[in-house]
């Protein structure tokens, strides 16, 4: 069933997978036997593009490291991706969840003094080697040890030998503004935190700290395993610089309607936009359901080819008006596609407009769009 | 499957159809086979709430009369009502939708002259009547005739009988603010396009104007259907006033962990919050991913009983931060649910936090949520 007033989301997978490149190639991944590696971030639905479509492509790209944030997408991503790639719960470990995890072999990521211990109550059992990461809080006071619960973890020599340690991790918080002196003071941080676990951490135990933007912040951030998730989806991960990744997304509305207004017409809920002189309004088949979000109201603007028309009036539910009185009539007809986010506006200017970050943007990008995949190969 | 970190979102179907009911009585519905009659919008998913669980239980309360915006969301409704209540296509006639909008019988909202022009030639294929709706615009610039298209259309005195006119449609631009002017001047405008039609609109045709907060806005604004949408669903349809409708949604965070931090601690991406003094910090299991928007950081609050607990730092993908630190402890531990909408809080209000309304708050509801659905009696 095809929609034909659906607005159309392409996702160009071969721009993933070029971009996955990229990233390892940058952090010096020769092949996915050794260290260093690039993995994925996946979760939520591969920020919004499909985790389906998009984990196998990454996979086929070498990504053998893939992390979700829940138990669900752990177990979904499993069924997808077969046996082999490890899969990471950055979320932690959720209550009675051991028995799903270790069946999918998901790793979790320990979050908790009493995540560790119940991981170890549970591996216990029947003495087979269950993995487990742990994260290490540096500086976002959200999830992973503080330093005293480090600390007092460590202090026991044989704490990180009771399972198999699949991997240490770190999180910077603020990697998108390079000259954030929190970089540097989260990555000596996270140093002095491994460098006193020398001897406690098993040798060989690989380390990760860097997202997309901490890959752009040089060697020192790069340990053994990225995991960038934005700019593989095509965000900017030095944002004010021009953007080094390929464009994945586009997102194209079509024109239900034109019309020929006067000027003093008013346009949309609330009328809080009226025509300054007359004008044709143009108005498209989404709106904030679909995830353009309402904060784009007399904000943001389409583009038809090169030529830009802003948003007018309040965002409705399923539908937003544009003036597209600078634009040749011939490129304003009913049925006729407008870039939402296109070659001209990507979904970090988008962003800008709505007053957030490119990352929201696609994770809101609506189930009622028609999805064509652009083939990796 | 259940992840038992996952936030849970439990929709009440009886306050659904109690809320229907209020709708119904307050218009003078006194069964379903006479006017006046009070429809319902269950477009976008049922304002995210999920359409196959709410339209059966409005179609049990009495409503014959839905709207959808698109040809996919009416198929489907189709699939799930049967043959009986008529489903009405807000978002008009998509091209090359005819066949299918037959077969399954639904009713397009006419919106231009052209798709006034494209429903007559397809009727005129097989003689068999199909019936549709018209729209027309009398203040939002958005879709539907306007007063000169109305004008030329009527100037043929067939124009309204090629096929069978199922209802007359005007739409209220401004009527959550009851001492707007332009609602009475849209209601004039409405009225007058009517009369001049007198002659031209068959006799019997029904005439639908009133949304949510039409209804509440007087019976002159009432006519024959009304369609509402957003009380339905809970939300309030008099801004400003005490909210007559029952709640229908509560959605519960889990939290994942707890840390006692010192003052000064930096909290989420960007440090955009220092705690002032030492306190504890709880991560709740969802984000901006899951529909609790980014814009809510460092803004919105959500309740553990009848504490609240102010969100700290910038939301995040997968997870948000709250000072609890006024909380008592034994409410705040690894597991526990919080309120982000619930009783201490509608979505109104927690729209309200986040510079939108309670409509979009609805419709970025995530897939990731445990549904949990009261039964309706």
């Amino acid at each position: 069933m095809l929609d034909q007033n659906a607005a159309v989301l392409t996702i160009d997978l071969a721009a993933v997978a070029q971009n996955y490149r990229q990233l390892a190639d940058r952090i010096g991944q020769v092949n996915p036997t050794g260290w260093p590696q690039c993995g994925a971030a996946v979760k939520a639905n591969a920020y919004g593009l499909g985790a389906a479509e998009i984990a196998p492509v990454l996979l086929a790209a070498g990504c053998r490291h893939f992390f979700v944030a829940t138990l669900d997408e752990g177990l979904s991503l499993r069924r997808l991706l077969g046996s082999g790639p490890q899969i990471f719960l950055l979320n932690g470990l959720p209550a009675g969840g051991a028995p799903d995890i270790i069946a999918a072999d998901l790793v979790p990521v320990l979050d908790s003094p009493p995540e560790i211990d119940a991981w170890r109550q549970f591996g216990r059992k029947d003495d087979i080697p269950r993995p487990a990461a742990i994260q290490i809080d540096t500086g976002m006071s959200r999830l992973g040890l503080t330093a005293r619960e480090w600390q007092t973890l460590i202090a026991d020599r044989d704490s990180l030998r009771r399972f198999p340690l699949a991997l240490v991790i770190g999180h910077l918080a603020c990697s998108d503004e390079p000259a954030s002196p929190h970089n540097a003071q989260q990555l000596a941080v996270f140093r002095r935190h491994l460098d006193m676990a020398r001897e406690v951490i098993p040798a060989g135990t690989p380390i990760s700290f860097a997202n997309s933007s901490g890959i752009f912040l040089g060697a020192d951030y790069h340990f053994d395993l990225a995991r960038p998730g934005a700019a593989l989806y095509g965000l900017n991960p030095i944002p004010g610089e021009p953007n080094p990744m390929r464009q994945v997304v586009r997102l194209q509305g079509k024109i239900l309607q034109v019309r020929d207004v006067d000027a003093g017409t008013p346009v949309g809920y609330g009328a809080t936009h009226t025509c300054a002189h007359s004008t044709r309004i143009a108005t498209i088949g989404c709106g904030y359901a679909d995830g353009v979000f309402r904060a784009l109201s007399n904000q943001g603007a389409v583009h038809l080819g090169d030529h830009r028309a802003p948003i007018v009036g309040r965002v409705s539910m399923d539908l937003l008006s544009i003036d597209v009185g600078d634009v040749p009539a011939a490129l304003v007809k009913p049925g006729a596609l407008v870039d939402i986010i296109g070659p001209r506006q990507g979904a970090d200017d988008l962003a800008r407009a709505a007053g957030t970050i490119g990352y929201e943007i696609l994770t809101a990008l609506s189930t009622r769009y028609q999805r064509r995949y652009l083939p990796a190969g």
